[in-house]
């Protein structure tokens, strides 16, 4: 077997064996494929597509192409929950301790964001005290006491997922879903789950902008899910605005601690019901997705959820009384209005644009290395479907550069689309899969 | 304009303008554009082919990506061949004398051949004293003085087609017609000429392994001419089995040196003058095909083409006393007899084997800066369509290792297919184009 049989196969739209995706995969990883050849059979790929089964062997080579966590301790039921990136997603921050609160064991392991605002682990790491860098061991031993652990990734998850992923932004192949499904898919394999439930964002500030898309890249993961045997639901949402109120890192925490308290915008809502009620199904805990809703509304209600909440960062370090009193968090030096040019109908708030201005004002990361600031971001008033006075505060911007403050006051004004007639509010759980 | 709109654009199935192929060929020559990204674009132009325009585009990008030889001087005839390569092919040192014996200037140029053999600039260096390392000044200026002058190749000519030519060699990417074209007829540009004749192998030796695709790659690089307003003319020829009956390096140059002195093997002498009946007719000095033939053979038989041979080897520093008695060339230590080992009509002798041989004895290189023996090689006997005894001499191994030799000699009694029926003699001149 050699790489040049390999790419020729590719090149003229054949079928790759599973040997042959697993010597690209293990060469590739090891560097004696070069960037080049690998370059060359990924545009292959891309253009000449792969079947489910060539998807699901280049998902379960990429997955063991480095270290593999093992939760086989906890059972065979242990479900992750996984996004495929918007604007505002906090849900991680509140449904991990929802899920713990059942008795479900969670134990995750998660990479830095790169993009507009940090991912879960810089979020949490702005909860003064939590430490997210501890040993496997500390990491299982958590989850047997408490039930839960968030850290970051301290095992070399899936190298040479990274490596192609790296690869396919410098040369055109981001949007492939045979690529995008075995990067996702083998990243969840091999943080260890069995059971995976995927949040499909779909809209103009998501990976895939239509539904069809959104729609095809799911039915490619729970097929690479069935032959790989591991069980997986997608749950297609709205990524056309961003999601909840809050979008930046410790804004985000604050809204997810919230939550638990019991202030729950609306589509976090439904997007943490809608995915917490097939982690419970998937957990063998309740078939129905219904009830299971109502029992997650009765953790909320409860303050157990919240509990759990207190018991992980309590557990890892944390400082709790920020929790308490979120007040406490840090604050942007200038909190500014974003003012209504026109009254009306919001008619949308572009999620990509919003993102991107986060990311501006200094919420994310280009490279892994880079800092991020923790308290800067925007504060949405009005989502899509409200009515505005003219003048009307629309959001605020968290800014520590005055300058920067004020051009995001400008730029989101022009965000925001206003208009006469009535609009509607949007749907947020566009489809189960 | 950057690179990652470009591959995108050609991923996509789009036609590339003249802008962007010159953008990407010009970053990657200069390093802006890596070879990772240059190897999506390549593979993205293999899978999905380029126009007309877009390889002639190529190909110019190419031809002015460095040092471009001048021979304005000459006037607008400048007619240079080119071979797309084959076993056994010693005509452009039959051919450059007898086209200088007509007045038309040749100011050849050549690389050193990577394969079986090496190319005509190692062949002629079997000459002893031959120089084939001059400056341009003085190059020009043999040329003006005595009509002919050939050199190595001193000028940085179409470097991006060399990085290009290597990289499709590692990605699985040689066989594509556009890139084939663009890289042929970028260096003949480069190289000086405004009219050009091909000499388009075809058979189990060559690149084009069947007419169809000799004929592709012809008209291919007709239209590139036309557009790129040098005319160019393809002559297809048979590779099946090697051309003429020496292969090897100054085996070689001994059968061009008596082909001068009249010793013409039919299937040399045809493509001789069919190449070189059009090289006249490019050049303005006769229309007719068969008469130009019939002067090019005149040349030969009255010595001209000979004395203008005498004339270029000591006009650049060799000894012509060599080619007056060629049994001064150095011999290799062994030259073993291979037998047939059956009666009967020979039905083929596999060029592309034959060549393995060769390589296999070292009268080729794998690297550029390998050394290649002059000595070595294989003088046939028995062609396609001959008869032959059981027993009778088939052809000779030229080897300096015994070992070798001795293995040469089995592999070409297997190599030489033998048949009771009686076969034909293959037909030299299959198209012009």
């Amino acid at each position: 077997m050699n790489i040049l049989e390999i790419i020729a196969k590719k090149r003229d739209k054949k079928i790759l064996d599973k040997e042959e995706i697993e010597y690209f995969i293990k060469e590739y990883t090891n560097g004696n494929v070069t960037d080049y050849q690998a370059a060359a059979l990924v545009m292959a790929i891309y253009i000449n597509g792969m079947n489910d089964e060539e998807i699901t062997n280049l998902t379960i080579a990429m997955a063991h192409s480095g270290e593999m966590l093992d939760l086989s301790v906890f059972g065979r039921n242990v479900v992750d929950k996984h996004s495929t990136g918007g604007v505002g997603d906090k849900v991680t921050l509140i449904l991990a301790p929802i899920i713990a609160s059942f008795g479900i064991p969670v134990a995750k392991m998660s990479g830095r964001g790169l993009g507009f605002t940090g991912g879960t682990i810089d979020k949490l790491e702005s909860i003064p005290g939590y430490c997210t860098n501890i040993s496997i061991e500390e990491f299982v031993e958590n989850v047997k006491n408490i039930g839960i652990s968030l850290i970051g990734q301290t095992l070399n998850l899936a190298p040479a997922d990274k490596k192609i992923y790296a690869l396919r932004d410098t040369i055109s192949c981001t949007d492939s879903i045979p690529l995008i499904a075995s990067s996702i898919m083998s990243k969840k394999i091999a943080a260890g789950a069995n059971k995976i439930v995927l949040d499909v964002t779909c809209g103009s500030g998501a990976f895939m902008q239509t539904y069809e898309e959104a729609k095809m890249l799911s039915e490619t993961m729970n097929r690479i899910g069935k032959l790989a045997t591991k069980e997986t639901v997608c749950v297609i949402t709205n990524m056309e605005e961003p999601l909840g109120y809050a979008i930046g890192n410790n804004l985000e925490v604050i809204e997810a601690v919230k939550f638990l308290k019991q202030d729950m915008p609306e589509d976090v809502k439904e997007v943490v019901l809608e995915l917490g009620a097939y982690m419970i199904k998937l957990a063998g805990l309740g078939e129905n997705i219904e009830e299971n809703k109502q029992r997650i509304l009765e953790k909320v209600r409860s303050g157990e959820a919240y509990q759990k909440l207190i018991e992980l960062v309590k557990n890892q370090g944390g400082d709790t009384t920020y929790l308490d009193d979120t007040n406490q968090f840090a604050k942007a030096k200038y909190i500014l209005e974003v003012k209504a040019k026109q009254g009306g109908y919001i008619a949308s708030i572009a999620a990509r644009q919003v993102g991107e201005l986060s990311g501006y004002l200094g919420a994310g990361r280009v490279r892994k290395e880079d800092p991020i600031d923790e308290t800067v971001g925007i504060i949405l008033k009005k989502k899509t479907g409200d009515f505005v006075q003219l003048g009307e505060v629309l959001a605020y911007i968290h800014a520590n550069d005055e300058e920067k403050g004020k051009k995001a006051v400008e730029e989101l004004q022009n965000i925001y689309q206003i208009q006469v007639e009535k609009t509607q509010k949007l749907k947020t759980i566009i489809d189960v899969r």
